[in-house]
């Protein structure tokens, strides 16, 4: 059985990490999304537990994919998960490199490969930074999120009418 | 009527910010530079309105162009000044990946474009982050800013004489 | 009056180039499209009245754009036609650092500045080397080109029925 | 059942392809490497019967891959052996640009997705054109590709002793 | 004589450093390594006092090289200690461009030129920001630094079990 | 006694490549300039021997420069004459990727390093190709090469006057 391992910070979920997972729960027989706790940055917009819970209503769809919140390294996950492989989305040139650097890294640390799935162009420049930006001025971005996260920034930043 | 709109944080405005608004004042009838809070630096060296008073000093040559200092979506301002155009300067490729992504998350927002300028190459290697760095330890950066730039980074930094 | 000229191969004129053309018509107030004829590339797919044709059909539609084919520097068309500035489609990172270089040596042979206008995301993957080669073995590129593009090709490539 | 589909030059087939299609051989239940006539290239150092035939060899020990060569559209080739996803490596970020848009392309025009597999990087220096090179002079390639292509190698360009 | 100087966070010094200082020393008849203060990364792992201390147990199989630690701008390190270069590793393309700016800005305010060493494959992908977060969480980074941090980094993180 | 090999087309040398040797001269000891014939460009403006001629001309102020021209693999010239580091320009970022590839190989192959200097801004946009281009159509390169190679190019393609 093959297990693919999609690890991202999440904050929050859009329609460009949902497509991702969607393409990848059509190649492995089984997906695992785990929402990371990123260390470096310090204050999230949601915390893991409502990540987790948005990621899981906007993939309620797809049967072969659940969702885990890990505070550790993403190897020990790779291991307890029985991963096959690790998939990332590459958005950019930029995303690339330092991907590249963490998939040389897990492998070294653990033997685990990781895959990239390219975007699709109409979601390549979504970019959670953008969002938060745009949801914390009250700005629209119903079409770049699944509704259950599009619902969650509406209470958190209610909508200025323009 | 052609508006350009230029944002940035300009912490502090520098030659290679002043070039790219003497190019662009020459393209459009009328420019407005756009000094922005920017909600992930949790310290400026200058507040914004200190940076509008040098931008404005430093353009005051120039006469189709007036300056607003701006804490909302960029897109709410270029909707208000009736902006044509964003307009950007682009110094390096590292540069471009997330100002593309910014541009058409921009115009996906609200229909407005954006335009590059390439950075003449005798001002390519200016950046506000190096010019803090050399100004804060007590480094001569007059060759990289506009005199009324140059006197308030004196004022808050008293140059060390080697 | 500004004049913004657009250079290119146009090996065929694509989507991603016509709409670049479109968004610059609206920005300046004459647009002149220059199809030039790269020394480099020894055989190409369309001769250069060919090109010019087909790309005046394609820009039918706006009426302040005109078309030129050219054999010599860019930056004499440029004087010619009393340019004001350069303008070419930006698609990724790998065309910018080229075409910064051209911009920067035009700059400094005529003065001529040059300016990026990103393509938007949905064109961002359709490139005149890969249409060629997809024409070339009989594909359908009708998504891609516009329609007076199509018809030459599909003259010049009979498709193939899947 | 899920099929990856390895196209490329292979001019010659290196030790960074190899790695590329063992570490592929292992996510998906089959794998066809599919040598292509790449009608940009002039003069090939080897002819595709040739090339097929190394590659061949050199993934005998591979018991769910086989080798095909083809002169047609890779989407074409995609259909007709139900390819799961076209499987690319990556090697450098100059790579994953042109990737990218040719990965764009065969999904626009036939549905069919495209994985990445980074390099390890031990062999993320080797290329198939510097391979062509060093061989050409006589110098010394045998730990950068299979022995079968050594061989054919050394028959070509007859080593010279330093 | 010629001298080198190495500049850079160093927190922690890794074997990739490690590589750039051994290789520079046989380029160089001397050798300064400066671990720096970096004002923008507000919790190093370790002070400066024991990177610089770190640095010099790692390097002491080196006789040209000397370890300096410093809170002023690198150009007047390179003054005071006569440096003929600035020597940097350059790992990848990210790396390049903002080192490029800082070889630029370097060289405008002092006429102190940088030299660029690039990784060697096997290093390519160790990077301090990288070691720092396994080494949190417990992971074994022992094949990625040098003997002297590594015991100064179990003590620090005690490793834990898998 | 340290000796640095700089290799190239060289097709024209310009004025970027001769800061690089002035730079490379005030390093290493003595500097051997290479001039090589690249199998792939199939028609070069000047033949080796003229390129080796130019370039002598063009650094005769240089007194520890000697000029080479080459039909080999670079790896053989390093030790021929003990070259202790190649050193090579760079100009941009896409120049980075794949002279880090070669300088990589070689290294492999050899054990010889290669060091990087990085343009300085004012010559940065000047490439070959540009030069070329420019004065096939009669263009003024004039404050782009040295004297040396501005004469031959003047023979070579009378200026147009404009």
């Amino acid at each position: 059985m093959t297990v693919g391992l999609i690890p991202g910070s999440f904050d929050p979920f859009h329609n460009g990490h949902l497509e991702v997972v969607e393409r990848a729960s059509r190649i492995f027989d089984e997906i695992v999304v785990a929402a990371i706790r990123n260390p470096q940055k310090s204050e999230p917009l949601f915390d893991l537990d409502q990540r987790r819970e948005m990621i899981g209503e906007s993939c309620a769809h797809l049967s072969n994919v659940r969702i885990v919140s890990i505070a550790t390294l993403l190897v020990n996950v790779a291991r307890d998960v029985n991963a096959t492989s690790i998939v990332k989305g590459l958005r950019a040139v930029s995303d690339f490199e330092s991907e590249l650097q963490m998939a040389q890294m897990n492998r070294s640390l653990s033997g685990v490969e990781t895959l990239f799935l390219p975007s699709s162009s109409h979601t390549s420049f979504i970019a959670s930074r953008l969002l938060r930006e745009v949801a914390r001025y009250g700005g629209d971005v119903s079409s770049f999120v699944p509704e259950p996260v599009r619902r969650r920034l509406d209470e958190k930043f209610p909508r200025v009418t323009p």
